[in-house]
This record gives C-alpha cells, sequence and structure tokens, in this order.
C-alpha cells in the first residue's frame, strides 16, 4: 500500500458515520476461538480496521491474536485459530478508537490484556470514555506507562492500581471512575464476563451455545454460531458467567436508560433484534414514517443500497410508488483504484455504485438513504442519477438532521463538517441540486422504533445527541479540548 | 492457504452455474491499464479466480501482468500498473477455463501472448471450443507445443501456422477452424479487434471513451469508466479498432443468432443492457411472469439475496404480496471459516446469509432463487427459513428447469449432478422439503426477454441448451468423449 | 513456516554459545535510521532472529518500526525507513531475551519505548538483569503491567516511578536498582545516552561521525558508516550525547572491570577493536598458545569454519604444519531443507559444510574449532572428516572448556547439557571418536588476549564464570530457581 | 524491492564473471525433489537468481515448480516439495540467459517442459547456444512459437519438428542442430537423461545414490545428499539412465576437448573435483605459481574473501610471507542498503568486506585476488586498506589478464568494459594506484590445472578465449551482431 501515492480514499468512509467496535466472548465451547472469529465475522460491519482474538486454555494460558483486516482474512487459518486454544475466549472488531487518529498501531487493537497479581484478565471495549484524558494524565503521574493510545487502557491501569483482591472486583472499581458509554466483554482464567454502562448506550446480548454462553453486540452474532438468544445485558447491569451459569451485578447508580436511536437507524445489521423488535422491521417503518411525512408524486422508489434498502420498501408500500433498484452495488467493493490520467467523473462512487441507466431514464425518482453526514456522497450519487437521465430526484432521508458529533464510541466529524449543522434543509437541498429533500422528524423516527407518542422530550427514551446535541454524559474531556454544549434553551 | 486442512468451501461454488470470463480492451486513452483494471472490476462477477492485462507502449513494447485474486487486489497497486504503460490495453477475468479443471497455473491466466514473424498479439478470449481436443492434437502432431491448458491457446498456434501476412488475418484465418462459442478482445501493437462467433453465444460491447474506443463483456464495464455505450458487436462480426475508428468485417459464414438466454437470468450484472434492455427489468419482469404462471397465498415475498431480487420485486408486484428482506446476506463474505468441532448447522450458509428471524416468524413466505443447479443450497436456505419459525415455504424459480450441462463458456456440473435432471418437479419438491416449488417456463422466460410470443422452437431466438438440450453447435470434443446428446423427439 | 513439519533445525544453532544483542544509536547525522540501520546490519551477528529502530524528529515525534529477520531485509525498503525520520536514532538486533524462551512476540523486540510525564525514551539493551524477576514482582504489586517478556521492561517501569524530574536522572535512578550485565543506549528527543554497568561485561563504543556521534557494542559497526572510533565508554559509565558534544558521568559505585572473555573467543567479530587489540590477532594468539600447549604431529591444520580460522592460522604458524580449508562452508547457508525419507547422514551439517574430500584423503588432521557447547557439531564433523579418508582427526579448541551457563545476557544450554561440565578431556575425546583432543588453557586465553602473566586468580581481569564458575555478580533469580554456585573450594 | 527508489545495486555483481547455470537430475530414489533440492542449494554459487524443479511420479504425471530466489528460501518448505512427488526429478539454477537481459520472467526459468506427441520431457542446460539466434527466426517462420526468451527453448522447438521416434532420438536430433556449449540434464517418464557437448565446455558429473543415480554440475552437489561420485560424463557422451543402469552414447562428431579453464579460477566450488583433482588444490598451486612468477618483498599475504584464499594460502606457503586475514567478510551480505544522504565513501563493499584496520595498520600487503573484470571493486578495496593505514598495496591476481568476453554460458561484460582489453598491465596499475599489481600466466595457470608443460599453443587442452581470444566454436549470433574475432597473427 505504501506504494500507491495517489491511492482514491474509500468514497464512503467520509460519509458516514461509523460504529467504533464489536465485541464477542463465549465461555463453555470445544474450541471457542472458533466461535469468537464467527461471531467477530457476523460483526464485521462494527468495524473492519483490524480484529483481535485472546483465549485461555489451563495447559498453555492466555493466547491472542490481533490482525489488521477483515476477520475473514486474519482468522480463518488454521495456522492462527490453533494458537489459540480452549473453551473460553474474547473478540474485538474496530474501526478506529479514540486517541489514535491517523495510524493505527498493531498494540492498539483489542483484547487489551494485562498480567495482574492474582491472574491474568483480557478486556473488549465497544463505546468511548469521555473522561480518558484527564484520568490518562493522573495515571502517568502514577507511574503508570501507556502502551497504546487507546482509551480503553485507562481501564487496565485503573485495574493494576485497585486495592481489591480480585478481578472481576477490579472491575467495577475501575468502571466506577469512568465516564462515558461502555458495553465490555472480558475474560479471566475461569469467567466470561460482561457489563454495559449504566445508560445503556450501546448494545450487549447474552445467548447460549451448547452447554455455555455467549455475549455479543448484536444478534447476528448468535444466528452465525447457531446460538439462542436470551436477553439483552442490562444498563447498568454486570454479569459474569463461568462453567455453572450466569450471575448479575448492578454496581453502578441506576440510572434512567438511553440507548443508541442510531443503531437502529444504521449500526446494527437489519437480521439484528433489539428491544424484541427487528432492526429490519424498525427501519421499514421509518420509511412509512417518511412517506406520511413527506410524500412526493414520482414513478419510482429507489434505495442507495444497502442501508437505504429497509426504508425504501417501507416508503413504497406507504406511498404506492414502485420499489425498484435504481442503483446497482458492485460487490466486489475496490477502494483504491488509481485514478487515470483522464479523470473519471465520481470515479470513487463508481467503483460501488452505478447506476442502472434503461431502468431510471426519464423518471421521476424518490431516492432513500438512511443519512446525510457531510453530504460529498450525496452529491454525487444524485450527479450519477440525473447523468443517467432522471426526470426529477427527492431525496428521503430515513433520520433527522445530523447535527451534532457522538462522543460515545461513534465516529463522526467535527461540527462543522457536518452539513446540517451549518445548513437550513432548504440550503442543504440547494447545495446538493435536488428537487426535493425531507428528513424524517425525531418523532417519526421514535414512532418508527416502537414509541408511539414519539420523543419524551422531558425524559428521552433514547440517545439522540447527534440529532439533538442533548448529551447524556457529559462530554468533559471534549470541553476541556474547547467543544461547545449546545445552549439550553 | 495450504495451511488449512479443514478449509470450508464456498457455500455457494457448488450450487450456481458460472460464468467463466469477461474480457476488456481499450484503446487511445492516456494509461489504458487503469481503464482496463477499472473495466475488469467492473466485469469481476464473470469471474474471480485470476485476471490478466496486457498492454503496448512503443517505447517499451507488449507488457502484461497476470495474477489470482480480485482486479481490486491485484490491479490497484501502482507498483503493478507503473508496469503496464501505452494507450492500448486488454484485459481478462476468469473463473476456469476448460482443460485445467483442478488447479489453475498462472500460464493458463488469460491475456495469451504470442510474437510472430510481423509482430506480437495478444487476446482474451470469452467463451469455449468445442473442437478444441482434436485441434490440439492435430496441432501438436504439426509440432506445436502447448503452453497452457487453456483452449484458447489453439487460436495462438492456428494463427502461427496461418499462411496470412498480417495479424488481422491471420485471426481471420484462425477462427474459421474454431468452433463453439467465442467472444474475443485481441491486441497488436496499434489494433484493438473485437470478434465474436457467427451465433453470438457470449456478449461483447462497443463503447466510447473519449477520444477512444471500449470492448466490453457488458455495458457496466463503459459505465464504471464513463465510457459511451455505442452498440453491441453483432454476431460473427470482427471490429478493427485503431485511432482513426472502428472497421467491421463479417469472416464467418452467416448463422441465426443465438445469444445465451442466461446471461439474462443470472450471468450477466443487472444494470447492464442487453439487445437494448435493462437486465434488472427482465429479471423483474420474469417475476411478473412467475406470479402469473405460479401464483399461491402467503405473507411476504423474500428474494434469496443479491441474484433473486429483481425476480422478487416483480413477484410481489404482480402478485400484491408484501416484498421483504426476509434473508440478509453478510457483505463480508467469508469463504473459509474452519468448522468448529462442535457442529454448526448449515454454517457454510450462515457465513453468507442470515434469516431476519423477528420478521419471519410465523409467516408463510415465497422465496424467489435465479435458479436451482444442485439444490443443495436449496435445502439449506429452507431449513433455516423453517428453524426460523416460518409457516409455509414457497418456492419460485426464476428460470426453467436446469437439465443440460453448458459447453459454451459456463461451468456446469455434470449431467447427473444437476438436480433437474434426475427429478421431476414433484420430486425435486418433495427432496427439497418445501410447501411448493415451481420454475418460470421456458415461453415466460423469453417473453420476459422480450420475445412476445415465447420461444420459436422452429427456430429458437436464444441458447438455451442448458434447459431444453438444443445444442446450437455439436459439442465434438465431449461426444468424443461419450457425452450423449437428446435424442430428437 | 507452520506448513513445514519436518524442519530441520539449524546444524549449528543448538552447539554454540549465542551473543543476544547488538546496540547501535546515533545523533547529529540526517538521515539516522539509515545508519542505524548499517550499524545494526555490522552487528548482525550478534543477534539474528529480530531487530528494531526508534528515531526522533521535531515534527513527527518518536518513530519506530520493529521486524523479525535480519537487517538486510527488514531494514534496506524506503517504504520502513521513510517512516523513521529525524537525526538521532537507536537500533537493537536481538537473538532471544531472557523471558520469553519459546516464541517472541513483536513486542518484546526492542528498543522499547515509553511516554513519561516529561517526554518520550527508547532504550535498548545488551545484557541481562540478573534480579529481574524479584524487581518486577515489586513493580507488579505496585500496580505496574508488564507488556513484553523482556527484563529491559523492568528498567523502564523503575524509570516511571522514579521521582527524579528529567530522563537521564530516572535512568540512572532506576539502573541503581539493576543487577548484573548491562550495555545500554537510550535516547531522548534531543539525547543520545549510553551506559555500562560497573564490571563492564558487555562492551560499548563511542565514535564519531560527521559533526555527530555514534554508540555500538563493536568497532565493526563505526567501519561501515565510515565513522571514527573514539574510545570505549569505560565500565560503570554515562555518557549524554547532544549537538554539543559528550558529557560523561559515573553514577554508580566502583568495581573492579570485567570484561566478558568470550567476547574475544567467539562473540566479537574478527574486524573488531577491543581493548586497543585486533580481536583478529587475539584469536590467531590462542592459536599461537594452543600449538604451544598442545602440539602433534599431523599433515595439515584445518579450521572449522568461519570462526576456528584465525586460530587455526596461529596454530599452523606456530607448529610449521601446513595451514588448509580442509572444510568449506556454504555461502549460501539453508536451515530447513526437508530431509528426504531416504536419510542422509549428518544432513543438518552438510547443509552448511562440506569436507574437501580430495585434500583430506590419508592425512592426518589438526581441527581447529573455537568452543564445544553440547559436541552434537564437533561428533558429526569429525565424521564427515573420517569419511572422507582423513588418517587420524586431532582436534583443538580455541577456548577452554566450557562448563557453566552465563546470565549475564548470553543464550548457553543449562549446566548439565555442557559436554565439559559432565565429561572429563578424555571423556570427552573418547566421545568425540577423535584421536586427541586438547582445550587450549585458562592462563593461554588470558596470555593471548594480552595478559602476559596469565590469569590473575585473587582478581581475575575478566569474567570467564563459562570455563571458571566464578560469577562476579550473583545470579539472584537463577539461585532462587534453584541453580547451585560451584562450591568455594 | 520496486520501492526502493536508490537502490545500491550489489557491490560485487559488477566485478565478477559469472556462471550462469548449475544442473542436477536424480532417478531412482524415494523423494526425488528433495534430493533435487538439496543438490540445486550445493549448487546455488552457479545462479542465484532463480531456480526450477521438475518431477514425475506415475499417478500425478509430471509437476513443476519455479521460484525466483535462493534454493534454501523457495525449495525448503513442504508445501512446495509436496507438489512435486517422484523417485526421478531435474533442476536448474540460473543468474540470467542469453536473451533476457534485464528483468527476467518465471517462464524463463528452467527447467523447460514441453509434451510431445510421445509424451512429456523437461530439459535443463548450462551453456550458451551461439546460433540460437539464427535457429529461432527459422522456427518461427515455420510456426513455432516462443514462450520465454531462454535459448534453450530452440532445443524444444527443434525436438518438437523432429521425426524421431522417440524423445532420447530427438534429443540428439535437436542437438545436432545446436552449436555452443551445452551440458544438458533432461527427464522423460521413465529416464534421466544427461548430454554433454563435444568439446565438454561446461563440467557434468554422474553418481550413485543409494541404489539411483545423480547427474550434477559438480562433485559437491554429491556430496551434500551423500551419494558417490561415479565419473564425469565425457565431452561429446550422451547417458541414459533407468532402473535398469546406465548407458552411454555418443551422437556427435569427436573433437579435441577443451574444458573451460575458469571453472578451475573461480566458476567451481573449492570442495568440487574436476579431473580428479580438488579445485581447491589447483588454486593453491596457482598462487604457487603467482608467488614464483611475481615475488615481492611484504609483511602480509591477505585474500580477497572468499574467492582469493585458497590462492593467497598458496603464495603465503610458497613465498615464507605469513597469510592473514587482512579483509573480513560480513556473513549477513546485504546489498540494497539505501545510501544515506551524508555519503559514505564505498559503501556498497563496506556491506560486504571491512578491512581488519588493527592488523593491516603499517603493513605492506600482497593482496590476491582471482580476477579483474573491471576493476572497479579492486579499486575499491584499495582505497579501504590504505585507508586503514597499510604502507603498501601489492595486487597478485590468480588469472590472466580477462580480455575476451565468454559466449559459452557465462556473464561477461563487453569487450570494452574489460579492463585489461583496454589497457596494459602497468597501466591498469597505475589506475587501480597499487604498488604494483601482477597475473599469474597463461601456462602458470595451465600448470597449475595439471598441465605440466604449460599450455599447447596448437593444440590448446582448455578453453580459454576470455583470456586468449581462441574461441573454439565461431560465436556465429555475436558475429551477425558485429562481434570482431582476433585477428589471427
Amino acid at each position: 500500500m505504501p506504494d500507491d501515492a495517489r491511492l482514491l480514499s474509500h468514497p464512503f468512509d467520509d460519509d458516514k458515520l461509523r460504529e467504533e467496535c464489536g465485541i464477542f466472548g463465549v465461555i463453555g465451547v470445544v474450541d471457542a476461538a472458533q466461535f469468537v472469529a464467527l461471531g467477530l465475522h457476523a460483526l464485521q460491519h462494527r468495524g473492519q480496521e483490524a480484529g483481535g482474538i485472546v483465549t485461555y486454555a489451563p495447559e498453555v494460558g492466555f493466547a491472542s491474536a490481533r490482525r489488521f483486516g477483515y476477520v475473514r482474512d486474519s482468522f480463518t487459518k488454521a495456522s492462527v485459530i490453533e494458537t489459540l486454544p480452549g473453551s473460553l475466549g474474547i473478540g474485538h472488531v474496530r474501526y478506529s478508537t479514540a486517541g489514535s487518529k491517523g495510524q493505527t498501531q498493531i498494540r492498539d487493537v483489542q483484547p487489551l490484556f494485562a498480567e495482574f497479581a492474582m491472574g491474568g484478565c483480557a478486556i473488549a471495549h465497544n463505546g468511548n470514555i469521555t473522561n480518558a484524558v484527564a484520568l490518562k494524565r493522573e495515571l502517568i503521574e502514577r507511574g503508570s506507562i501507556f502502551q497504546s493510545s487507546s482509551d480503553t487502557e485507562c481501564i487496565i491501569h485503573l485495574m493494576a492500581r485497585s486495592i481489591q483482591s480480585n478481578i472481576p472486583e477490579r472491575i467495577k472499581d475501575a468502571l466506577r471512575r469512568v465516564e462515558g458509554a461502555f458495553s465490555i466483554v472480558a475474560m479471566t482464567r475461569s469467567k466470561l464476563i460482561g457489563v454495559r454502562d449504566p445508560l445503556g448506550v450501546r448494545p450487549l446480548m447474552l445467548g447460549r451455545v451448547g452447554d455455555g454462553f455467549a455475549l455479543a453486540s448484536e444478534t447476528c452474532a448468535f444466528d452465525i454460531i447457531g446460538a439462542e438468544f436470551l436477553r439483552e445485558v442490562e444498563p447498568g447491569e454486570m454479569v459474569i458467567i463461568t462453567a455453572d451459569g450466569v450471575e448479575s451485578f448492578f454496581p453502578f447508580e441506576r440510572q434512567r436508560p438511553r440507548f443508541c436511536v442510531f443503531e437502529h437507524v444504521y449500526f446494527s445489521r437489519p437480521d439484528s433484534v433489539i428491544g424484541g423488535k427487528s432492526v429490519y422491521e424498525t427501519r421499514r417503518r421509518i420509511g412509512v414514517e417518511l412517506a406520511r411525512e413527506a410524500p412526493v408524486e414520482a414513478d419510482l422508489v429507489c434505495p442507495v443500497p444497502d442501508s437505504g434498502t429497509p426504508a425504501a420498501i417501507g416508503y413504497s408500500q406507504e406511498s404506492g410508488i414502485p420499489y425498484a433498484m435504481g442503483i446497482i452495488r458492485n460487490q466486489y467493493v475496490g477502494r483504491t483504484f488509481i485514478e487515470p490520467a483522464e479523470h473519471i467523473r465520481n470515479m470513487g462512487v463508481r467503483l460501488k455504485l452505478n447506476v442502472n441507466r434503461a431502468l431510471i431514464r426519464g423518471k421521476r425518482i424518490v431516492l432513500v438513504d438512511d443519512s446525510v453526514v457531510r453530504g460529498t456522497t450525496s452529491r454525487k450519487i444524485k450527479e450519477m442519477i440525473l447523468d443517467a437521465g432522471a426526470r426529477e430526484v427527492h431525496f428521503r432521508i430515513a433520520s433527522p438532521p445530523t447535527q451534532w458529533p457522538c462522543f460515545y464510541g461513534v465516529d463522526t466529524p467535527e461540527k462543522d463538517k457536518l452539513l446540517a449543522s451549518t445548513m437550513s434543509e432548504e440550503q442543504m437541498r440547494a447545495h446538493l441540486g435536488v428537487d426535493s429533500l425531507r428528513f424524517v422528524s425525531l418523532d417519526g423516527l421514535y414512532r418508527a422504533a416502537g414509541e408511539e407518542n414519539g420523543r419524551d422530550d422531558a425524559r428521552p427514551q433514547y440517545c439522540d445527541a447527534c440529532f439533538s446535541g442533548d448529551y447524556p454524559v457529559s462530554p468533559a474531556d471534549m470541553i476541556e479540548r474547547g467543544f461547545q454544549l449546545k445552549r439550553s434553551a
């Protein structure tokens, strides 16, 4: 890769919010590493940059492997998996973590591992610690040496300094010092541990596989290994799982849950189940809400594949306008072809998407996408559609305008890079150059997610800070760096 | 890879017909290799095993690179592309060719190249030569030395022995000895050449890019490079393209065209245009025909993604039964995870597909797939659907029963491995264990492809040998090996 | 490599003592990393398993690269070196370190790096800390988290807990807690630092390169970069080098120096200079001493190449018996060919050495080797010589019998694997099956090394623990694990 | 490698004549490929660029593997060797062949293989065909397609057109059309075949291994596999070896042998035996001749390692001047370090050699090297020696002045690049800047090689064209390209 001076960046990397991590753990199965590899493969959409697995077997101790790239490439070789024996293991896929913007080092790839006086502990974290800068400063002053740029390492060092005498207690001790969003899967020599922060911002699911148990960010990871989904780990809950079963603890002060609403919109896989509901179905219903809130006369409803597909189906069903695949996705996605000297317009997008020209020509198109972040991709797609001869283009967006960055484990551009934070809806429409542009309302989104009366502004049911600027945990580090909270009305 | 003893084979490799090649050529552009790489990327669905590019630049002569694996991995590095200078180039992606069943050698990867007394010539071939065995025997007796197991090499040796004085004439001379199906892209130091066999079994398209021209198996390869689609190369036509333009020749005896109907069903990308019609639209109309021919009461119409999607949309629209994504495809497809000791049922399929359990439970499902080859995958998908709690499963297949092998450039199992060649429709239904199973009729397929009156049995408009056993070119080599043609009624 | 089940181990790996590390640093040059790479290449004989380089440039901070394998393979690519900018850098090559017997992890590869409150520090260590186990136990109890299995990491954690306010003072503070042998090269953002333990067991040299300075384990590393050798860093000395020059400190309690005598025998390169004397010349003089102490009638004096060569030349010159290359070394040394089913006798040795049969036949051979460790290789060489028709074989060994393990940074077999610790000289002769076997005396060795009166048993001039069992620093960790010191007479 | 813009070329590549190939074959052993790999490893000095192995096993047919790089890297993996089953195999190592100056392609790597009507044949060739250009032109006109740039392919195509009915006869037929130097190892499904050209320019040895037989360029390849050296294949002889034994044929017109004298000087390994004499011993005797012909007063005789070592020993023994290792070779030879911006004088040479400074200072040095080709390296070595403080430098060269290129399988610079072809001995001395320079005489060389009366100018015993310009076979292709033969006196 370093020999490719003219690398094209991935066309869509810049223009989506990105979940930063997926986590998985299993106990009580033969060859746990193979289950972890499969589980991580199912969670690959939550982090494509790197992955890691740690296992424990009494005869060899803890073993770990960390790799850049996809699980399908890194953790399918017998030569790798055979170095990871044991019936207990955890794993992690990541996009990037707070800290190492820029080049990720392999030492930043989780699970992190530490040897304490009472034994080893591995930990995998989905979320973001909002007071990590302050914690790290304090720990370095006391003599801790940080090996990674991961905020998760704070938890390890807090555990090392805890005066508690066993690892589960040290985890509790450490997490009580931590602010922000965290779903955690950890393991000792004999225990699989799951913890979710008091607000339950990030998901964590509990399943049964054979005589053992599994923890995963999403239920789709249970399906791939033939596990049975039991229940969600509750906000603020810690589960400690051994051969004997599952014990439950609630070590934190109780708070009203605020699950991330964007998991419904985009992050989670459509075949996962959250809160007892199919994510696919929630997205389809966002399309229904959109069709009610923002109808338009048109010939075809087309999704921006693949994330816009369920909402487009819903829009079509509610509006009666036929659904069609107006844009086709290249399944052999290529990120980094060299741009020829004879410039190809929108080449980046063409590597991934192509307009179904013969279908689109002369038609009025409703184009359904999941979100608008920077708006750069939306513009290019619109251009391709118009080049193909569409008569009208109407954008319908299956989420409210994204106006605020996320500090709870999602990679978002800075506030002034978010199109919706600098423009009104009409300004955005003009900027994108489309005939109409409409977003689903916050209430519509909540209704689709099962809140029949929409958002309860006094006690919001979800974390929707990216839309509302209402941050349920104060982003202390970012405020120290100058981030301005929304002025309360 | 050799260290993975327990490799799972790709779950779907065994149960689809596979196009064996995609070809592309361009002349009159700066950095032709980059255009070829992009064109091949767009044609990757026609061959995933290997690819090659040859270019010509006056200062360095012919240059070539051949690689196993995807174009996105092999031909995106500057270090590779920079070894391929020039404004004229051709390329090829392949699945496997006649001959080297088993391990492909890099020397089998096209384009093939030969230096003749009057200069060099590179050639890329999509199709299959049905008299290759006899030709090869004859050529070896005369002193030719074959370097590859590719049937295409016969063309090269025939050219070497031609008494014609220039390369285009030698190509004509050689192809007149060749039987079977061939779409060919070739190049000399100054000419880009395209040829299509007299029946026109395989596609070949002509486009304009800037001041130059391009040839490609499908129009989607023009879209990615911003080229304009001009027309199809006609059956039996040879085009010779230079800086000055396109010359057209018809060197073969005229025959009635028999384009491959399966290109409409499965091979071609849905965003390509064949015969002036969107492939997507033809597939959607197959779904419409299916809904008319084989209606059923049900709650949801679900495609087997992605190839069944357009027909499922058509079925839904014609029947009024809601369309839904009942099966979700993992976009990070993993072929070769290690199967854990604790066996996971249908693990191979789970790596690629997952049932949308919360949606499917208790429902009557119409499941639309493009074809049934061996039936192995269909059974597994049915099991997953029933495991998820579906009440009824009705299979609807967007092609007639596949009963005969293809000898014109498609990889098919032997006849007795084709489910439909050994079972009646009812036997297949029972074998697959579904509530109903119906295939579109041959007439229905022809109607969807634009033949309003269906198939003209006296003078069939397409090659449909895989469904009908009606082989437009006698498969001489196979008959020599004992293949039995259908007894004429 | 994991696919090679029948790997032959390197024929000689088992039968030599191995220096565990080479270190190098440079300040005040353009592109320091290139100098470090060259210096490490010259020191490759001190460690072949892995290597690392750290540099500092104000605009990018500290940069590091660590790789398994030879410097010539890892640190010659522009793509690697360009990631290591700056005018200040240090490097390390290693064989293996205390701790990670078995599989080395990349995290064990030095230089180690840590970020302290007052800035970063990288450190490369040649030697061994004899109280590392106790130190590590203490540090973990206080909350330190160890990331590597390297004993060197103790130094880092001791520094992190130091109450001193700058890095050089913290290094002094940490090293005062450390027992054993250490030559260290370290760097901060602006300083290159060298330290040698009070006994000066391992070497460390100071040189000038252009307007800058360099530190290296041996002078041969100065020759390759065209640097001028200035002087040795003295036992117990710390040098702090900046753009302004070299400052010298003596932070430890003074002790009588005990430089490792085996550096003269085998570890150092023959073109290096120690104590003002050519290592080659010292070795030649060992051969002279051997010829005086252990003369024999013979036809040819042959070295076991390449380490026995200088002593063989000396033996020939003193004895008047002609010197000859009776054994030829294959310069393309192959470690790991697969042993054929038809067993080849002594195949491992044959990969590296071959007897000059036509020369040897019928002759009485004096065979000169540097040392006998396990004796396994000596036996095989003797067999090859006799197979080739030699009439007599007389082994002459250029070091005293190796009876004790080294705990100061050299990889030695356990005591009971050392041939000389379990057998008398006559038993060894019989075991090896040679006509005579003689070792140089300890006094002879000291004389060759410049001590005219031989060893001063009251105040030995060198560390010769491997021959004498006289350990100048008590090996505390090993004693805790049960190692028995020699009972004092 | 392509990312290394500032690659240093190998310091010595430019300044040595290079044997272009080593060949090996074996029949009648289990796992022939492993024997071939070992044999090629022993012959690695004859070609380092690439290697190939072909084997035959009845159950799988012919198998081949061809790789760039060293045998120790390419043919030691079980994953490669296991693809090469059978009890019969041949192999080849190459430096470069006539034709592909510049970038070698893997298709140029031998053994070449062809399938004829009567079965397959693999062939490995050491030497050079002097009428290859004319042959190739003729063959292409008749319809042959060349796949490689190797002159050896002519033999294959001549065989393909032969009217003989079996492969051994076709080999004879083909070789009768070929001019130049060739030692050949070939194989069919059941036969191992060796052929040597009528002059016997290149070596070929016959050995016995277990119940089978082996052929090799040099006897050192027999030693590594424990084979017994039987005899040389004679000039003009063809041996056909089967399970039943060795048959001998003499298919060519008889000529007086002219073995390459440079094999004695440099190409062959010193532990090989040619004409019943140790190569090492011949080289030592060249040193003795040199000492007689060109004595000088000096303090030390030092070889340029490693090729000058035997002659230096001989010079020392004859002259009584002590032998010493004044130049030390780095055994981890590095070819391609990046040259720092701060230029290092003679960096290329420093990567490989270092002067033993403490030994050399103030001394008068006789420096013995095997040959002077371009003289570039000799100058650099002289500079290093003088930098180190030597008082005088006297070059003694163990071959006569190299004035003419070789056309029989050795890579030589063009005539005007050979120092000795443009300068007198005194001019060369001044150019190199040494105190004296002397070459051994042609007669001295012949005497050392066993011809007591020196060269018989009427009927020279060896091919010494590189020294004398007396070419035993007219270099037809080169003359066509304008090469001027020596005007006969």
